[in-house]
Order: C-alpha cells, then structure tokens, then sequence
C-alpha cells in the first residue's frame, strides 16, 4: 500500500553556513546505508518505497520517518487514501493537513474538515481534537503524501562531518562511546589490543571499519598522525578512570554513567 | 490512606565491602533533603507517610518509592486495605507476593490467589495474569505492605560516597555536568567567573552550596587544593571543545551531548 518513505532531519538547521556540506553527507550516508538516494524535497527527504526501511533507524542525522501514500494532488484520492490507511485502527483519530504548494484551492482547515468527515463516514474512527492517532497530510509540489505513523531515529549529526577520532576499545563500553561520537558527527578509527567485535559499529557507520590492532596505548600516537586524527576517545566512566600516557586530549563520553546506564543504551543502539 | 513509604536502592549493592558506608550516606542524605529519617528493614528502606514524598525524587541513590498501607500479619486486613486501594480503578490487575516472613502461614501463591479474588468479588477489575496493574503484597517481621504504584526516583549513587569535584559553571549546560557529577556520587563545589543561579543544584545537593567567585580560570587549582577536590568537571560539549589551563584531569561528562540532550535532561531534573 505505501508507496514512499519521508524523512526528517534536525540539527542540521542550526548549523548555518554548513548546512549544504551537511545535507550532502547526509544523503551519502543513507545511500551507502541503505542503498536508496533520497530526493531532497524542502527540508524533507523523499525516497520511494523500500522494503529495508528499518536501515533508517541506524543513520545519525535523521530524526524520523515515515511510510506514506502519495497521490495527485486531488481531495478524492486524498480521502480514499485516507481511509486506506487507518483500515483496521479504532478509537479517534485527527487530521492534520500542511500545505506547502499553495496552488491546492483548498486550505490546510478545510482539508482536514472534509477528509476527517470522509474517514467518519467510511470506517468506525470518530474525530477527536486531542487524539493522539494523527492522520497527516503534506500537499506540495511533487503531489499530495498521506500518513500516520512515524518511526523515531538516532538524530544527532550526520557520521563524517566533524572530522576523524580514534576510538581505544579497552571494553565493550567502548562501543557506545564509539556510538555516540558517531553520532555527534565523527568518523572513527578503531584501534584495540586484542581482537574485538566491531559489528554494532559497523551497523552504524557509512564506510567499512577495520580494526587496527597495537601492541599497547603508546602505539596510538602515531596511528592518529597517520590517520588524521587528533583525539582518542575511550569508554572510561568516571570509576574505571585512569589517565593515558599518549598526550592527545582523550574524550571520555561515558565519564558520568553508571553501569546499568551503559548496558541500556547499547542494548538499545543492538536493537536497531 | 496510606501509612508509610517504601524505598527502593540499586547500585549500592554492587558496592561489596562500601556497602555499608554507601547505606549510611544515603540515610544520611534523605533525612537532609526530606527531614524524615528512614529505617532499615531488609534491603528496603521505611519511612512513615509524610506529605512532601516528591522530594525523594530528588535523593540520588533511590531508584523508586512505593506510598503503601500497613496492616497486621493478616489475610482479612490484607484483602481489605487492597481493595480500599484499588478503588476508582478499572480495567484488570494482578496481585504479587513478596514473603519475607516465613513464619506467615500462608505461601505467595496462596495470598495472590485469595487476595486477587476478593478483589473481583468486591470490585468491577478483572483479574489478568499480565496486568500492567499490580497490586503488591510485602510481609516482613514489621506486618503486611500493600502498595500499587512505584514512583521512580533518580538512581545513580548517594552523593558524598565517591569524594569531592569542583565544578567549572562557565554556562547552563554546566548545570547538567554538576548533576550528573552528583549522580555518580562525588559531592560539588562550584565556581564561576560570574553570578550563576545555583538552585537547581542545591535542589539535589544534601548540603548548603556556595558559589565560589573567582577571578579567571587560573584560580581554579588553589581552589581546588583548598577543598580538597582533585578533579575539574566542565560543561563543555565537543562542538565546545576547548583546553584547559589548569593542570588537574578535567571531565567532560556531556562531551558527546547535543544541546536538544542537555535542554531536555535539564528539563528533567528541573520538573523533579
């Protein structure tokens, strides 16, 4: 029944003047992710429908998506596609209509007036102003998009715009803080001294990671020259704490979680 | 209705041979921040009812409290304190038994089963074996606690337990970097170049804080040799990344925070 996907993103707007570099890492990344490119439709990204949707949720940048029906821009296939949709949801529901193509004759109010009378009428649905159950609807230039639910996202930075740090993976701690600096824009260079899995952050990296392997910390140094990166970021929390004998300023995100914080958010970055 | 409060720790258990002192703190701490000293009865903590209950949310340390009636060591007073709690109640429910009284000569099972149906017999809830809905029973030398809701507090560790940091206020987020600090169990002492409002901080904090002024950073260290803190917590964020000129560790517990993060969590702990 779907025929697209549209995604949101955030924090890029506050970035000003980097805004376009940012835009365009964003849809490399969902590209290499994913295999789809989205279009880029006023501050949406479109894509068509694709079965491995759920790759979205591994992309930082994206703050949310959600599965639509598009249809021409006409208030019968809108109201049809309406009733589609919420086939088999009970309870209320509301309507919410943006019109971003300003030629559609109707407005964003009566919109929503008639296709919630039409989804009354044709289904056992009654309208509620505060119903959490929305049915959207986004009329602009490409056609009209209808749909319900949104699927929440990672959100942050899109990986690779703030440059490259090198992640010392002493424990499995050391994921979430490879996970979050991902996550606040950073590409990572993992380097450990004994073999370790790197899966989770392969999941959520745009480019292939290799392991690199050192005989001990003071090898870190001249790996972060050789690949460009000037920070070392551990998964030290504030009880492990101890200081390093590299002289590279060493980022230590997990300095004030507490064990079960830690388990949490890597179970959670596993289930995406 | 109710009668007492029950009051639930986590990670001190952890703690091993620390137990004991981290017990003490966390007495110590509630009586400070709520003027109601708890006793100790078996892994929970007992407080009578008192109004002001909210401020436990606020002791770093407890994961949750529990407002519940006492009655004696028996099954008819059970049954009725539990339906005088589950009034104005609807929809469906279980019952759950906790028997740390051996010497109570009906087993969990049996409770659960007697109490759940005098509950529908006096009642319009349904029994259900997987309610969302719990009615708790808690038999212990003291008598018989019945308690349906949990309210989560902030978990973490008591503040005080893991020594004394100075906290660098340099702007708002700084805020969330002492809590979490706090969190984690080190007491603060805060310091700012300028006038900050520190009430959020005193809200959490066990003891009367003071607002060190100092002239610039470089005053930091003797500060900190004066209080007997080694350690220099920032509110710094890597898009905020800077070095410091102190020679103590400084921590950055909100490296990896966007701002949303931070605006959100300290909307948290602001509504606690």
């Amino acid at each position: 029944m779907y025929t697209h996907v549209l995604l949101r993103y955030g924090e890029i707007f506050l970035k000003g003047k980097n805004r376009s570099v940012f835009e365009r890492r964003l849809l490399n990344n969902i590209e290499k992710m994913t295999g789809q490119r989205p279009r880029n439709i006023r501050s949406r990204l479109l894509l068509p429908y694709f079965e491995e949707h759920h790759l979205l949720k591994r992309v930082f940048g994206l703050v949310s998506y959600s599965l639509a029906v598009k249809t021409q821009q006409d208030i019968e296939e809108i109201k049809q596609a309406a009733v589609q949709l919420l086939k088999g949801k009970t309870g209320s529901f509301r309507v919410e209509t943006q019109r971003s193509d300003k030629r559609f004759p109707l407005k964003s109010p009566e919109i929503n007036s008639l296709v919630g009378k039409y989804i009354e009428e044709n289904s056992d649905l009654r309208f509620g102003l505060k119903s959490p159950q929305t049915l959207n609807v986004e009329i602009n230039q490409d056609g009209a998009f209808i749909f319900v639910d949104k699927v929440v996202c990672s959100g942050g930075l899109p990986t690779g715009v703030e440059g490259k740090v090198v992640l010392f993976l002493e424990e499995e701690a050391s994921l979430l803080a490879g996970l979050l600096f991902m996550k606040r824009g950073t590409d990572i260079v993992p380097v450990s001294v004994k073999d370790r899995d790197i899966n989770l952050l392969q999941k959520f990296s745009p480019r292939p990671l290799l392991l690199h392997m050192i005989k001990d910390a003071s090898e870190i140094e001249d790996l972060a020259v050789k690949e460009k990166a000037n920070i070392v970021v551990s998964g030290q929390n504030f009880e492990k704490y101890g200081r390093y004998e590299f002289s590279l300023p060493a980022m230590r995100p997990l300095i004030a979680y507490g064990d079960e914080d830690i388990k949490e958010q890597l179970s959670n970055f596993r289930q995406a």
